[in-house]
């Protein structure tokens, strides 16, 4: 166990095993992909404790609502650990956050996509501090999301050499 | 002053003050984060000299028109240079331009992203000149954005060791 | 001619020529651009062998079958590595992928964003490989696409020094 393991565990949390593809999908690509110092994180949804993705799913502001849509967001945040670790190996060589984009299923009229990726960044901060958890962000609704996924989000981490 | 700094005040443009954070939000990240030799910039909307998100609100075809839209994607790149500069401190250090993703709230049927995310390229090679300011970018079509913004972009950028 | 423009000609496909503009678009980005050994790739749409942006235009899901935006998705492809070719010179420089955004033009209800960019994963799969071709993705539905475009992509890849 690592530092940043104890610390998930201390918090409560736990990363999920890894994801079990929804049936008939194909998801020809890296869930995590270490370039140089830098680890890129695909775009990924909440996954449940047995590792399969999770809802609510549906549109937020209609059929979700804001607070189950930020825990969603929250078990996105460490659905992408489990991929980087999977990458990685140890998530305590993580030195740094960078960009997230966190992409919300909004209905017609819905404006608070911050408030849902709030979910996202609360996990961070608790789990790596704000400086190595300091992060750029955007929050935008889509139109739709595969598997009518609530919450996708993406991003970058930076890594020790 | 610094070139770059000179330069936006011979253009006849200005940088906005600090955010204003809209009432109720919280927006718990980095608005520009340097990483090495890279600074990564959240997603920005067009602020007001007071230093408040402005409009006009809404979405770009029906509630707002072309024009005044391409103006808020240039009020856009001034927030995202203001962010840039309380970051890195002087942006006479900016070395190139890399990544610029533009997301214009449309209303259904239009597609003119591209003419709407121009007003921030123009602000930007008129600042930074054709070397340095050159980018790659996207223009897209989001469904909706955060506090009903007509534009939302972010980017990256290089400076220099 | 180089191993990666062989192996292109070997699969039976061909990258497009420069992109025509579309009448009236004013385009003023680069459409790939090198910054140190990163080389970031704007949004790309596909492309027909005279160069021209080509259909099926419109909403996948209703107007734009799967597998016609899948398709469109690898034309989408080769439209990338064209631009990537004009910037680097030699497609063998390639050392590595790295991010690829996938935005599918989706109609409501419709969920298989990733079945679409699946197109594009294939082709460079077949061209790269599955070491240099390893890539992170997401794929998302956008409410609308510049020249209601059915499939818009963007990414980054690693040269060498």
């Amino acid at each position: 166990m690592g530092r940043i393991t104890d610390r998930i565990a201390a918090l409560g949390l736990q990363l999920p095993p890894p994801l079990i593809i929804p049936d008939g999908a194909d998801l020809p690509f890296a869930f995590a992909h270490r370039v140089g110092t830098r680890v890129l994180i695909a775009g990924h949804g909440p996954q449940g404790s047995d590792g399969t993705l999770v809802g609510p799913f549906g549109k937020v502001g209609t059929e979700v609502d804001i607070s189950a849509a930020r825990h969603a967001a929250g078990l996105t945040g460490l659905s992408m650990l489990a991929s980087v670790q999977a990458e990685i190996g140890d998530l305590d060589r993580i030195v740094g956050w960078g960009r997230v984009f966190g992409m919300v299923n909004s209905a017609p009229g819905f404006h608070a996509q911050p408030e849902v990726i709030n979910g996202f960044s609360e996990i961070i901060y608790r789990i790596f501090g704000t400086d190595i958890g300091r992060h750029v962000r955007s929050a935008i609704g889509v139109a739709e999301l595969p598997w009518n996924l609530s919450v996708e989000i993406e991003g970058e981490l930076l890594i020790d050499g």
